[in-house]
């Protein structure tokens, strides 16, 4: 936490799991590009609606289109949550009540501002493209006046905000522990792959270096 | 859409992504099992948290702990809306703007209520973990009364729901098909694995079926 506004960034339980180092906070959203952004709806209930995000230094960037009511609403000073969750693997433990998910969640508040300039968009876009597909920007051709146009981004700046991570064993007593029942943890990922050519595409043009790293499969075992 | 309070639940653009065909909801939530809930916070601000869901029925379970402050509101009838998302893949266009995400987006909206016998909340607590591992029921010994004491059960009744799929190839204009930049659709899934033992496992207990289960290769291609 990095703010004076504690109240509703201090976890109520489960402290152990908070973490107050921004580089780890930063670490979980240069990684994870689809965020969770709570708003309140014109009639007084809550709303969540999934959507794109990456960091951009001390901002943290969402993109969708000008059409959207929530981010009109937003840009008008309304007030945000946003969720930045990775599921990294499911904890077995021996009964299921301490069975568990290991993961690193992000909830930051505040009001956004859009950024409107052409040449903002284009940074945002340019960030948006290379964190979902890295090195996509340099293959395609630069965008329009029109696209930026009808592209909304907001920006958060990353001021109030918590982190909880869950990373640990299973955390069985001894009667569990000494029983037949398997324990440990199996890791989750998100893996990209196969790439399927477009319909359209011209015959001749080789797989894009961007979608061929991006599906590349992991290293195998040593030997 | 199931409900006649249809106006949070109509899109208000993209209409043609929206499904209102039940069946692919409940597609959606039995393949997903962490949602995005959103509620709204006693100074009056929306606050998200992610949450553990599962399908029973016509009911969206949430698991949580009975000492989450979130969850003590919304069982008292304070509406909430839960977000569940799968991310599916990357269309990679010709041009950043057209770019996207292929996507399942569900946002279910209304009041909960809790389940507090304790059948209902060891079916719950079997549902969740059969969803997360699953066959781990089967392999872990039965819940205590304490533990279930402990365990938070919501149940969120699926009545009002939208649906947002995007699944399309990418929608260049001619002028960027004619041009040399690959264009396509990228996969993406979560895969499991490795498992880790845990450090207190006894020597000579075998990784449990479940876990073996949820870490195994895919298929290799034939031959």
């Amino acid at each position: 936490m990095s703010t004076p506004e504690g109240s509703r960034t201090e976890l109520t339980r489960e402290r152990h799991r908070q973490v107050e180092n921004r580089d780890r906070l930063d670490a979980l959203l240069d990684s994870v590009h689809i965020g969770h952004v709570a708003s309140i709806a014109p009639d007084g209930s809550p709303l969540v609606i999934p959507t794109a995000v990456v960091r951009d230094g001390d901002l943290l960037l969402l993109h969708g289109s000008t059409g959207s009511p929530w981010m009109s609403r937003a840009a008008a000073g309304a007030p945000i949550a946003v969720a930045v969750t990775a599921f990294d693997g499911l904890v077995f433990a021996r009964s299921a009540f301490e069975s568990s998910i290991h993961y690193r969640s992000a909830v930051l508040f505040g009001a956004v501002h859009a950024i409107t300039d052409q040449a903002g968009k284009l940074r945002a876009l340019d960030l948006f493209t290379d964190a979902l597909m890295p090195g996509r920007v340099a293959e395609v051709r630069r965008p329009r006046a029109k696209e930026l146009a009808a592209t909304q981004v907001l920006a958060l700046p990353i001021t109030e905000w918590s982190l909880k991570m869950s990373a640990d064993w299973p955390q069985d007593g001894p009667d569990d522990v000494a029983g037949t029942s398997w324990a440990g943890v199996v890791d989750a990922r998100i893996v990209y792959g196969p790439a399927h050519p477009a319909p359209d595409l011209p015959p001749g043009i080789e797989l894009a270096p961007s979608a061929q790293a991006l599906s590349a499969p992991p290293p195998g075992p040593p030997g």
